[in-house]
């Protein structure tokens, strides 16, 4: 299907990063079972349930538009995960795993910030303040996601993977 | 190999982002050739070139640890490309292609913020100060590409693909 108006953009975007909430509602859990830190551990399973959130919030935007929510392969979600599992594939279970899961974790968060950030653009340009207001409230957690994630890094998992 | 140490943990993630750069620079110059805009053409080959210094700054970093540059397959730069390409075979030439060549665009830019934010990390634990400070000229430099985007689009493009 072609994509010829930023209507049919934001539709194009939003398939796909309600594919990758999806996704990463699958992946979080198997990645707070492979960290060792609790901190992390919660830090990832309180993440999960916004990410439920977020799913909830984009079938919200897809009905502001008049559409049926559906999910379109997102090839960026699927090569961030699959960095995740060959991290843990690739360490044991500790410190230095859980420098690498944050970083992977953090990515993951990138991704999902730039994406909500074109999406705000576009639905405040199409004069939808429903979709902004929802999109917003997602960004907003996903910032805070990251902070989460960065400071727990700096606060002790990084000193710890040095150490080991 | 085994990711056993924090040095293992960068080595990882160096050759994961050298390779992702050398993508980079083969891909900018395809997204600048399906732009309209001259000032998005001119935007993504000003950034290959700084890509191209990005480069050889982690060549650098290699150094500095006393290895030799290699890549590993990044998944998710793999993806990340491979949606850009796809957004390019379902668009025509025109601002609505234009502002979702920025989105991808900044997905890329917020993908290589988030592993050079994870390695200077890493690098300033371990003391390594060349590494850190080559590593953050490369960050600051993907903070104001994606800032550069995010304008364009704001500025300009987001308006047009609305009119368009």
């Amino acid at each position: 299907m072609p994509i010829q108006s930023i209507n049919d953009l934001t539709l194009h975007f939003l398939k796909d990063i309600y594919y990758a909430e999806r996704q990463i509602l699958k992946a979080l859990p198997k990645m707070a079972k492979a960290a060792q830190s609790e901190e992390l551990k919660q830090g990832l399973m309180h993440h999960r349930e916004e990410t439920q959130g977020q799913v909830e919030r984009l079938e919200r935007v897809f009905d502001s538009l008049g559409k049926r929510a559906v999910g379109s392969t997102c090839e960026a979600i699927k090569g961030l995960i699959e960095e995740c599992e060959e991290l843990i594939e690739q360490t044991e279970v500790g410190p230095v795993r859980d420098a690498g899961l944050i970083a992977c974790g953090q990515a993951v968060e990138h991704y999902e910030m730039a994406r909500y950030g074109a999406l705000i653009a576009w639905a405040e340009m199409a004069g939808n303040k429903d979709a902004v207001q929802l999109l917003n409230e997602t960004l907003q957690q996903e910032k805070q996601a990251d902070t989460l994630l960065n400071e727990l890094a700096l606060k002790t998992i990084n000193q710890k993977a040095k150490a080991a």
